[in-house]
């Protein structure tokens, strides 16, 4: 037995180091890599890619994984990476190349179909490319295995664990209750004002330097990891000593880069805090995108839009943007960056209308894969239920159905994580408030390192031991429900727009 | 055949995918890499290098090579490509296992010894380090296979084709010529003065925009290439689109980062000049060390150092550091970064003495291969031979026979091709001065493209299809001599010095 873990853990690093260089590459790529590197960039990764998938595919492995699955002797992290590893395992052995190959030309054929279309402001182009996706997903769904919904198969590969019964009842509640949120705000005569910030150029020199001091603020390690700047911000983590952060500044907005810095700094932080005796095993990382999500929404909402957070942190941006900011108080920046408003585009909506956006994707992405829907009728579908979720019509498909990237690439499945981060998000938020009685009088004080703690303890360090849904009910108590996130836009919201829950 | 030949060349691509990545590992550890993932990023490079050991070692590689070894329908590149690529495999697969793990795990360690004894100003400490890593390189050298000369084998991995035996006459002359040079000018009356240098400080930002200026006007293409700042300069090429150079910038020197951006500059034009034809096949890259520093000391020196560059670039220098230069003139600054002083430390040595550095430790390393020499009697011979060639004993073994880190690794047999770089260098300006009757009046002017054009048809599209001595020999039509070398330093630091040759 200890012979058969040896060797595996011996294989789990290789593939570990294999998957962390293709990741380092990545990040080259979207940052420093010049310009004419592409195509050889494109063939590095490929080579990479190729011997992962022959090393996951070998017999022996197989064996192993077999050998140590019902082993009784193994602690609960060896057990883990036993189980991750033979999903992983599955999820690359269980498809024929040929699938393989023709899911990655249809996506690269795709991106460029679906770039042209939303250019060209029509849908009818990239049907076609969205059937053949559906297909390919289609027969992957059925070779992965499912219990008759194929979507749950597909989710597996975002948000292991989950299931479309338990996603369909619980985002139709949340659907039923936001939307009254949001008309109330949508009437609500108290609005706060942003009329300053386009009064100003705001240097992109001083949000790269405030942007740092907002990493160093929540703990992100800056000797563990890196920010740069990219076109769209990310982060990735190689391990827990080299976790790179993106971010992107504008100079017609001081507030993008600095919900960036939060956004991915939270990502950056779990990244950093997975114990780090689980590193090159298949139980370091994240169990789920929902739960990182929850941690990247965490620290870019539930902290960065709070008012405390502001009134630690307005002083702070006034040393870099004093004229900018004059006359403006810590309360109408928290304003400021809680505009609530009806609008076209998923990346730029608020926090209320925010999971509107994503509902509405399940809801029709899902239709899609049962073939419920007809790819060619989506457009109608989404305006239709825009109209319907939030009061408005997108007059083109370029900001309607085509607006996101993760159908050209036959990501289905991928968007209701968005969704559950947000909703775990508040979870953590409330556990942590029970457990730090002075938590918010300490980020009022600009003093974030007690929740990044809590956090590190209770989520990070965790890794993949559990999955997503049980490490959140262990650690916080509280069944997966929309009532948290709910509760928590309304006292936020409520305040802000003096509107109360009917 | 043909079929043969097209599994070869898959195998190649997928070889030259792996170092490409390592050589970009390498350059991220030393550029943005954070500074705790120094031990993840051994591992990950571990990982790599072995895989890419396994591959080298395949049977079916070695069939191929066979199969393919006397074809006489393979052009001229596939040809080489086998060589070169027959070559690499024998040396990574001659030496069993336990000496490669021997000589890695001794190295490491006597690199932590030698910093050690280097700041203790004690030899006599890193000795015993000296002494087993010989005898690990004495049995590679016989493993690899000689003539009776270990030497030669170890050469091999730095200057292929190369012998001891040419090397011996062509450095003993070579030092016979030099020492009456570098005495001529130490009692020469007529010195350059640098005085303005110590004058000021030189912005480190204003040389970052001189540096990139000089990377553009020798031709480097920035969007196939960046330049990065790191402790010690250095260039990395994955492959043509892809070649990344570093520069160090120091306040109190203006001219320390110009002679590198030329010098790197020079290694980078180089790679990305090779023709893309022979992208990832073993047909790619320089011939040599050697061969690869003739193109850095082109620059560097025959160009950078020469009046016609400063007449050009004078000016363009006082466009940052106007209050600087003022009233130092093309001539100064010429005489300024020509200045010949006998000195300790080979890495900040002038063009005339600097050969003499090496030709010290190419026979120092030599009688070490050789058991001619003991590594106790290191410091001595050191010594002994500073003051013949150079009139200077070192204080200490500090600045003395411990001042390099190159033996630390075991790397005997690398420094004899900086010298060959230097002579090289000047074969190929030769011949470009015949080819291009204008070429320096061009550079006068500023216009460095005509040589870079000249250079990247004769020297650096030809990638290792010959080895560096042929090459240079059908190119120029010159015989490897210390007479180019010679004639051009005399014309230079004549007029300087106002000294002539007896």
């Amino acid at each position: 037995m200890s012979k058969n873990w040896n060797e595996l853990a011996e294989r789990m690093a290789e593939l570990k180091d294999l998957s962390s260089v293709i990741g380092l590459l990545s990040w080259d790529q979207e940052t420093v890599m010049p310009a004419k590197a592409g195509n050889s960039r494109a063939e590095q990764t490929a080579t990479l890619q190729a011997i992962l998938h022959e090393r996951l595919s070998s017999p022996r492995l197989d064996e192993l994984l077999e050998s140590l699955a019902g082993d009784a002797s193994l602690n609960a992290a060896q057990k883990a990476s036993v189980r991750n590893l033979t999903f992983e395992r599955n999820r690359a052995t269980k498809l024929p190349v040929g699938l393989v190959r023709e899911l990655a030309e249809t996506q690269s054929r795709s991106v460029e179909a679906w770039r042209a279309a939303r250019a060209a402001k029509k849908f009818s182009d990239f049907a076609p490319f969205v059937e053949r996706l559906l297909k390919i997903r289609q027969q992957q769904a059925d070779l992965w295995g499912h219990s008759g919904e194929r979507y749950d198969a597909l989710l597996q590969g975002y948000e292991p664990g989950m299931s479309t019964a338990r996603l369909e009842p619980l985002f139709a509640n949340l659907r039923q209750k936001l939307v009254p949120l949001v008309k109330a705000i949508a009437h609500a005569e108290k609005r706060p004002d942003a009329g300053f910030v386009k009064k100003s150029k705001w240097s992109v020199d001083k949000q790269w330097k405030f942007s740092m001091q907002l990493l160093e603020a929540i703990g992100f390690d800056l000797e563990a990891g890196r920010q740069d700047k990219s076109a769209h911000p990310f982060s990735s983590g190689a391990n827990v000593w080299d976790v790179r952060l993106t971010n992107r500044f504008d100079e017609a907005d001081p507030f993008s880069s600095v919900f960036s810095a939060l956004h991915e700094g939270g990502h950056g932080l779990y990244e950093q805090g997975f114990d780090p005796a689980l590193h090159r095993t298949y139980a370091t990382g994240a169990p789920s995108m929902g739960l990182h999500e929850s941690q990247s929404r965490l620290w870019e909402n539930l902290v960065g839009r709070s008012l405390p957070f502001w009134r630690a942190y307005a002083p702070k941006l006034r040393e870099h943007f004093g004229r900018e900011l004059e006359g403006v108080s810590a309360e109408q920046l928290h304003g400021a960056v809680n505009l609530v408003q009806p609008s076209l585009i998923r990346v730029e909506a608020d926090e209320v209308t925010y999971n509107l956006h994503i509902l509405l994707r399940f809801e029709l992405e899902l239709a899609l894969i049962r073939g419920d829907l007809k790819p060619k009728d989506l457009p109608g579908a989404w305006n239709e239920r825009m109209k319907s979720y939030l009061g408005i019509v997108p007059p083109d498909d370029g900001v309607g159905v085509l607006q996101d990237i993760h159908w050209s690439w036959g990501e289905f499945g991928y968007f209701p994580t968005y969704t559950l981060g947000n909703l775990y998000s508040v979870c953590w938020m409330e556990a942590a408030e029970k457990a730090l009685p002075k938590l918010w009088t300490e980020v009022e004080r600009g003093n974030l390192i007690p929740l990044r703690d809590w956090l590190r303890d209770n989520v990070h360090k965790n890794g993949y031991i559990e999955h997503a849904e049980p490490l959140v009910q262990r650690v916080t108590g509280a069944q997966l429900s929309e009532e948290p996130f709910l509760r928590y836009l309304w006292k936020k919201f409520g305040p802000i727009y003096g509107v109360h829950a009917a």
